[in-house]
C-alpha cells in the first residue's frame, strides 16, 4: 500500500511554520507497514489542491490531507476534494444536529458560517470529531481511499487514534502483517557517533545495517533499531538487538526509554541509593542545577546548589581564597576540585560537583582556550574525588551544554560502578549468611 | 512568478525529521515577491522524482530542489531531473578537477564514486559549492527553471545567497519590485495574546490586517510586521506601523530584534545603569541564573546566584529561619521577600531577586494549588520591595519557565521605569544649570 500525506494551509508555506502532523500520521503508516511516498505542501488555494489531488489519484492508494476543514472562507479542502473526485457537496443533517448541540454545551450559537462543517462529499463518510468543532472524512474513489483530518495537531492524534488506525488494520491484514514496522532505541552519553559506529560494527553484520540508524547530536547518541514483520518476531528480533549492542558498547548507554534523560537516569540512581547530591557551578550558570531540578522528586536529592558567577562569590559561598585562584587561575583544576569538595562538607550531601570553564566568546587565552572546562565530583566518602579537564568546541551556548551533560554523565558513571560494586558487596554477605 | 520546493530524501519522510531548508528558501522567494505555490518532499526515489518534475514543469515557473546530490548511491536527484527533462548526464572535466582539488586539500583521494558529484545535466551550469564537496545545478527548461541544491543546511545557505538572490534579483526586476515583501517585529513580554489583540485593533484598521500576524507563546507574544513594495516605501511603512503599535502597547515591548531574548534586554539595561544583581531560587533550580548567564558578558552585572532547593540550604545559604519557613510556608511572600532582600544585601548586590513556588505535579494543596509562585525584587536601595503572587498553569516545565520568565520581566520593568526617572532626572538637572 503507498500513502502520500497532505498539508493544507497558506501559514505552512510561510517562512516560520512546517507541518509537523504528518510525523503523527507517518508514525501510524510505519507501524501498519504502509509505504509513504511523499508529502505536499499546498496553501488554502482550492484549484491546487483539486489539481494535486486529481494527480495523485492514479499513484496512490491512501491520500490523508490534514487542515482546512474550519468554517471560514479559506478552508477550501472539502470543497477542492469534491470537485477532484467530481461529486456534489451537500449538507449532512445529522453533523448539523451534533454542531448544534456542541456549539449549545460551550455556549454558542450556530452561525451560518459553521453550516459549511456539517458539508459532506457525496458518497463519503463523516468521521467525528470527539476533540474539537471540524468532523473529518473518509472517501474512496475508484481504487484510493483519502482520509481529510483537521488541522490542529490533538485533534488529528485524535482522529488517527480513533478511526486511520483502526481503518489500517483492516486494509493491511493482508501483508501487512508481515511488513509492520516497530522501533526501539539505546541512548548513549558523551561517546562520538564515530566510536559508537566502531563498537556496533557486528551488530550491523549480524542483525543487517537497515535495522540500526545512528543519530547523533552535541553529547548525545541515539540508535534507534527497528524490526518488521509479525508481532513475535518484530519483538524477539528487538529485544536480541538490544541486547547485543548493550553489551558491545557497554555502560555508556543510559537509558532505552524515549522520554529518559541523563538528569532522569541520574536522578533515578541517586534516588535508588538514597544519596544526595549538591552543585557548584560557575560559567554554566545554574544549568547544571537546573537540568537536576528538571526532574520531578529531585527534592529527594538535590540539596541545592550554587553559581558563584563572579570571585567575590565563590570566596563568599565557598570559602575559596583568593590567593589560590590568583595562583593556579579560576579555570583550574585546584579550583574545580575545592568547589566540589566545599559546596560537599558546607552542605553536607554525599556527592558534590565542582565546575568551572571558559565559555566564551572572551575569556579565552593560548594555554586556556574558550572551551576549557575543569569538572570535578567529591564523594561519596572524603578521600573520593574525580577530575575531568576538558575542551568542548563550538559557541557560548554549546559549551555550557556539553560542560553540564558531561558533569551529569561523570555522576551517572559513579553512581553505576557504586550501584554495582554495592549489589557485589551485598551479593556476597548473602553468600556468606548462606552458608 | 510562481515557485515550487522539493526536499528530497528518505530520511525526510521518517517519523522523527522535517524538511526545515525550505524555510530559508521561502525567505529567498518573499523578498523578491515570488509565490511559493506548494512543497514537496520526496524519498530518494528517482522515478517519484522525475514524474514530480515532470508534472509540475507545465505549472511553475521556478523549481528548487535540496538534497540527494551526494556521491552514494542513494543520491538520485541530478539522474532523477536529467530524465524528466529528457538530456543526458555527462562528466564536466572542470568540476572534476575542482573536486579532485578539494579532495587534495583534506587529504582525501578522488575515488570512482566522487566522480558522480562531477556529472552535469547536459545544458546545466555548475554552482561552485564552497562550503561543502557537492556543487549544484542551474538549468533552463521550456518556461522553468530549475535550481538543484544540496542538502546540507550551511551549503543550502550558501547557494541561497550566491546563485538563488542574484537570479532572483534579475528575474523579478519587472513587476517584482512590487510585490517584494520585507518583515520585522517587536517582541512582548508576559502580556497575554487576546490583550496585545484588543490593544492593537486601531493599528488593524488604520494599516490592514492582512499585514500584522499576532504570534503567542507561553510567556512571550511577536507581532510580525510586513509591508510590500518598492524600498523605500517598505521601509516607511514598516517604520510607521511599529512606532504606532509600541505607542498602543507601551512599554511591554521589550526588544523589535529577532535574536533579542528577554534576558538579553535585562542584561542590556544592567550593564547600561551599571547595576548588579544576585539571585535565589527555589522551584525554578537554576533557570533564572542560567537565563541570565546565557548572555555574554552577564558577568559585568551578575555576581552570582544560588539554588537553596532544601530548607537546610534556605538556611544556611540565606539564614532564613526555620520559625518562619513554619509560621508562613516556604512558598510565601514573607519568604519570597526574604530570600530577595537576603541575597542583595548578603552578596552585596544592587538588585536581588526571590523566587519560591510550586512547580509540581506534587506538593500542592487547596490553598496553595500546583503552579502558586512567589517572586521579589529587592533594590536598587535598601527601601524598594516589589511582590508578585502568580499562578502559572500547566506542567512543571511551563511552570518553571514561566515563573523564570516573569522575573525577568519584573526586573526589566523597575529597570525600565529607574532608566525612565534618571534620564528625567538628568534632564531637570540639565535645565536647571542651563538657568
Amino acid at each position: 500500500m503507498k500513502a502520500t500525506i497532505i498539508a493544507l494551509g497558506s501559514e505552512l508555506l510561510s517562512t516560520t511554520k512546517l507541518d509537523k502532523n504528518s510525523l503523527h500520521i507517518t508514525e501510524a503508516l510505519e507501524l501498519f507497514g504502509v509505504d509513504l511516498i511523499g508529502k505536499l505542501t499546498i496553501g488554502d488555494n482550492e484549484k491546487n489542491i483539486s489539481k494535486a489531488i486529481k494527480q495523485l489519484i492514479p499513484h496512490t492508494d491512501l491520500i490523508i490531507t490534514t487542515g482546512g476543514l474550519g468554517p471560514t472562507t479559506d478552508d477550501v479542502t472539502r470543497s477542492a476534494v469534491a470537485e477532484a473526485l467530481g461529486k456534489s457537496l451537500l449538507i449532512d443533517p445529522k453533523i448539523e444536529e451534533k454542531l448544534r448541540h456542541r456549539l449549545t454545551l460551550v455556549n454558542r450559537k450556530m452561525g451560518e458560517i459553521n453550516c459549511k462543517q456539517a458539508m459532506m462529499i457525496e458518497g463519503g463518510t463523516a468521521l467525528e470529531n470527539m476533540c474539537g468543532i471540524a468532523p473529518g472524512i473518509c472517501i474512496e474513489h475508484q481504487e484510493t481511499t483519502i482520509f481529510l483530518l483537521p488541522g490542529v495537531p490533538r485533534e488529528v492524534d485524535h482522529m488517527i487514534e480513533t478511526y486511520l488506525n483502526p481503518w489500517l488494520k483492516k486494509h493491511t491484514s493482508e501483508n501487512g502483517i508481515q511488513k509492520r514496522i516497530e522501533r526501539t532505541m539505546l541512548k548513549i552519553a558523551c561517546i562520538p557517533e564515530s566510536e559508537i559506529e566502531e563498537r556496533i560494527l557486528p551488530a550491523y553484520k549480524e542483525f543487517g545495517r537497515e535495522w540500526i540508524t545512528i543519530l547523533g547530536s552535541p553529547g548525545e547518541v541515539i540508535l534507534h533499531l527497528k524490526a518488521q514483520g509479525e508481532e513475535t518476531h518484530r519483538k524477539t528480533k528487538l529485544y536480541t538487538m538490544q541486547q547485543r549492542l548493550r553489551e558491545l558498547i557497554g555502560n555508556d548507554v543510559f537509558s532505552d526509554q524515549a522520554d529518559w534523560s541523563l538528569e532522569k537516569a541520574v536522578g533515578h540512581l541517586l534516588a535508588n541509593q538514597q544519596n544526595t547530591l549538591t552543585t557548584a557551578e560557575s560559567c554554566t550558570g545554574g544549568l547544571l542545577a537546573e537540568r537536576l531540578t528538571r526532574i520531578s522528586g529531585s527534592s529527594d536529592y538535590f540539596l541545592g546548589g550554587i553559581v558563584p558567577y563572579s570571585n567575590k562569590l565563590k570566596t563568599a559561598l565557598l570559602g575559596i581564597k583568593k590567593e589560590a585562584m590568583q595562583k593556579h587561575g579560576v579555570v583550574s583544576k585546584p579550583i574545580a576540585i575545592a568547589m566540589a569538595q566545599n559546596v560537599r562538607l558546607q552542605y553536607q550531601s554525599d556527592y558534590g560537583i565542582g565546575l568551572t570553564g571558559i565559555a566564551g566568546p572572551s575569556g579565552g587565552s593560548a594555554t586556556k582556550p574558550v572551551g576549557t572546562i575543569h569538572i570535578a565530583l567529591a564523594g561519596p566518602d572524603d578521600k573520593t574525588i574525580t577530575h575531568h579537564e576538558k575542551f568542548f568546541p563550538g559557541n557560548r551556548n554549546s559549551i555550557r551544554s556539553q560542560a553540564a551533560h558531561w558533569a551529569l554523565n561523570m555522576l551517572r558513571q559513579a553512581l553505576h560502578i557504586h550501584n554495582e560494586v554495592s549489589a557485589k558487596t551485598k551479593f556476597s554477605h548473602n553468600a556468606v549468611r548462606d552458608h
